[in-house]
């Protein structure tokens, strides 16, 4: 069986990693390539890397049209705020409709509309949408038809954070993640503040306590915590293209004295069978390196005292989006949860 | 005496390097700095790096104001054709006028309009400017009003083949230049080529054959060569800020049969006294960081048969503009050549 | 079917590029990795990026061992000089031999220890062994038992410039090669000149017209041409990690007035077929990120007045070497020759 | 007057900027400079781009002559353990010594010998020495002999903390320090993990909790708060050559509420007339761009309910290491503070 696939935003930097995936995916035929250029041409045109790859044609972003196309599933790899303009349509033409924009994300649409500057104008899919994280939401994953595929930080923060706030093992107040992220997190737009003469051989934090992942970490949090949890974060741009690195801290609770043995070994049950995520060994941190270009989440605990440092690492355009969006299709149109990933 | 200098451009990237070098400048006091800001405010508030360091006000760019300010020289850090706009305003107030752009290097208005895309508007200090390439042109410099500052891979070109053009050496058909630059050298102006997702782990060639520098080096050759002069140029992008190398190759003429040896002595000779040439050893090539962060030109040559190899760095931001540029303020109003350049 | 193969090198970077291709090669199953390792241990142990992806163990190399193995097909991806310590005994041993040292590219002995500094210690299988470049030698390598992988300058150099070689299109003493390459072209060797505080931000020529690809392509071209050539090679080092970009420059024979056009239809038709090489349209020079990643070479060209530039580009571990390797491997085992590259 | 310098370990990396910055010191002049060269050479044969500056030789380390040299002051910029050999001697000769290694910073020589796995030699001028951080010890410098220049990690985040620390704001377990260093921090030793094809495009944390800076900054913060104070502190190597961004969070302490505004106005007031020290308006954080190249220390300060976050920067070749030196010196010999720094 063949799955039809449509890439909404396909010359974007996750729009181009679905099309590198998909072109490899043993069950997925790409049926349709959109973006915003106005004219239709080869996708080699504009992405002389696909050249002998493929003939795809890219075409201009017409919603009547995607509606109209063959395709059972449709990736929206588009910037935030234009996915809920044509998910709605998708989903009523029956298709299954993955999301890696913010739109579906933030169950709360006061929090959506403080953090994204608009307003939200699709409450009746928001409900309806599942956020796609398969190592939390996999049974849930299995029956959805919109997916709010997850943001590249949230990802590597709730991953590595779910098995300690899930078991009370950790302060709720004390959480502070201080993230790290290469260049193409930001996307492809272009702006003064990337341009290479600014951005290479500097490091800076942008958007302190105030970024609109930190919203969607706490909301995941609450939920798996049970409590109404807020936390510091404190992103950071990386003179590289790829990967995203988190160290994070955290107090144990009060009279608790666990040691990293037994913390390790509670990430190792907590996350066992799980063919994405790694644990670490005692002392053995991961780097970008080991997870850029794969689809991993690599975590590794520490525990010093009271506090308990964990660092975890993905590739924000592969486990951080595009990778974790063909996982959700995997799980959704029941293939194997790793095929055409690694 | 204390010369009074102001910057007109003064946030781009040669006008930062003409601040920074400027405020350490013991003859140099800087009177106004003016670039594309709406509202004045302090340069400290543009480019945090100089708070503490200095008070100055940056100014929306305005003619009338240029031509009465207490100026006695302006340097023009502006795009290229809009320097042509000022010029000739800011001479006829009696002011030394060193102009960063290309506006005034072509002598031939045609040349200029092709490369550039626009008509010459002052033809009448065209002829008056003088080409500001101080180890060729150090006794026009001293009288000069205007200075066609040149660009950078025609500096680190011209000074790399003058010796040879000057003396015969070469077959004049034979020069090929293969340059290659950092990124800015495409000044501080947002493009999606220039994003940092696009240039880091990349290299390209790019307006091969067609660059709007080759007619300024074939120019200038052809000058010291007495003959008409055409060559093979193509530029590449490196994925770093800083610094331009070029790798260039020329047959010797006919009979001679010179040594590396030989033809080491013959530049050692050519740039004798001169105090930001640095002849290499045979065999001892130079790399950017040689030179960047200084005014050096650093050239190596060596022979090959019939074949000479001659390689030439410069940082793109010093010797190849700002640092040039000062090195021929030095030169115009008295001050020893080196003042204020490391 | 499945073929075994045995890599030997497994921890450089060029084993690393084999061991992960063979992992998703369909018809290779790796059944040893040997490096200089004391103590057998999980590759994932040392290459943390293969952990859950296999299991398999690195041992310490020993003759012995490789030549009882259950292996078919070996890859030697050693230092230059060490493979042909080993060879010999695979080969009698009645394996394929894949080797991606210089040890069997040269023909002639005296060329090999002039710029590899080492007397050769095995002439007989030098003579059998089989120059793996495709494009040039497919039926050959096709009944080959040892394969001598081209380097990755000569990879890219060859391509570029068989199509005028062997169609006598230029003069042969006119032929500059300017290279640049990425830092893992080096290997994994330790170092000062390649430790990030000197490489970053750098940029520079080496062994100036000296380098040990240059006799590789050499003799190459000549076979081609039939005739004894001698040509111009300066390498220069890149601060980025993977690709080379050639800028060639060539003058075309006597009367001959060759177009853009006409020279980019005979590299078509000289191409015509091939899986891994891309003639690209006039005016459009590739640049490293249209092929970092993939087995292709990306060629322009373009015709000015007599002169002729090609702008060459591969991914150095893939094309360059390992890439190459297995689609070496692929034509001698008669599998389809993209299976498992891309 | 002028004052004699000697360096020792000239070619490193702070050695290399000690030159830089002496060779332009008004009141400086160099005298000597040794390294572990066998053969004494011109300090420019080993740094080309000394070339024309200097003509100095540069000497292999010999205890006897760095003592019968003409030099009032002496530079030690040599690995850790090193520098106590030699120390003594030059103080008996009756010179000033700033000390750029660990040797002489950490007070308790069983600290010292935990973290340095090395015996403490000279405990007798252990105690003499000064730490060399002026905007806390200026007046102990004014009359020191011996001065341990901060280490790069330890003068961001003394900096960065002390306003806080010496007001008893913060809960004093609480501190966590997440710091990121350029390459050139780890010196110029070459090693397989600082190779450039493995530190390009990567990043990590590394001897999370247990690097040899963290007893220094805790040594320090505990004289300045009068408590026994342990902090969170987690390294990592950023893909760029120089500089310190220190991300640092603590909680106020319990019943206090201070605002953005009220801790920005507590530094400014703590670091009021300091040359170096800069401290950002309100959500104006730093980057490293706005430091490198300069001997500053940029700071800003944010509230954020009981969270205060604290991100400090600095080039560590600069403010944390040579620049700091001369700092020390300038106000050892009673030069202007500023004097040759900028």
């Amino acid at each position: 069986m063949v799955t039809n696939a449509d890439i909404v935003g396909a010359t974007g930097y996750t729009g181009q990693e679905l099309i590198d995936i998909l072109l490899n995916h043993p069950n997925v035929k790409i049926t349709g390539l959109y973006s915003t250029t106005q004219e239709p041409k080869p996708i080699s045109d504009i992405l002389p890397g696909l050249k002998n790859r493929t003939s795809l044609i890219c075409k201009k972003i017409d919603k009547k049209e995607l509606v109209a196309d063959k395709s059972h599933v449709v990736f929206l790899a588009l910037p935030h705020t234009h996915a809920m303009d044509i998910a709605a349509d998708l989903m009523r033409a029956g298709k299954y409709v993955i999301d890696l924009s913010a739109d579906y994300r933030l169950k709360s649409t006061s929090v959506y509309e403080k953090f994204y500057n608009i307003k939200h104008k699709d409450k009746t899919n928001l409900s309806k949408a599942v956020y796609g994280l398969p190592e939390i939401y996999r049974q849930k994953i299995k029956g959805a038809k919109l997916i709010a595929n997850p943001g590249c930080y949230p990802t590597a923060a709730i991953l590595a954070l779910a098995p300690l706030v899930a078991t009370d093992s950790i302060e709720l107040d004390s959480i502070i993640i201080d993230a790290k992220s290469g260049t193409t997190g930001a996307g492809k737009k272009t702006t003064q503040e990337l341009q290479f003469s600014e951005t290479d051989e500097d490091f800076k934090p942008y958007k302190v306590n105030i970024h609109q992942h930190m919203p969607e970490i706490e909301q995941e949090l609450s939920k798996l915590s049970g409590k109404n949890l807020k936390l510091v974060f404190v992103p950071h741009l990386l003179p590289l293209k790829r990967g995203i690195l988190e160290t994070i801290y955290a107090r144990t609770v009060a009279k608790s004295k666990p040691t990293s043995r037994g913390i390790i070994s509670l990430y190792k049950k907590f996350y066992k069978g799980e063919p994405f995520v790694r644990i670490r060994k005692d002392a053995d941190y991961p780097r970008l390196k080991d997870v850029v270009g794969t689809n991993y989440c690599d975590i590794a605990v520490g525990v010093f005292g009271k506090n308990i440092i964990i660092v975890s690492a993905i590739d924000n355009l592969l486990k951080g989006a595009s990778g974790q969006a063909v996982q959700n299709m995997n799980i959704m149109l029941g293939y194997p949860e790793q095929t055409g990933l690694l």
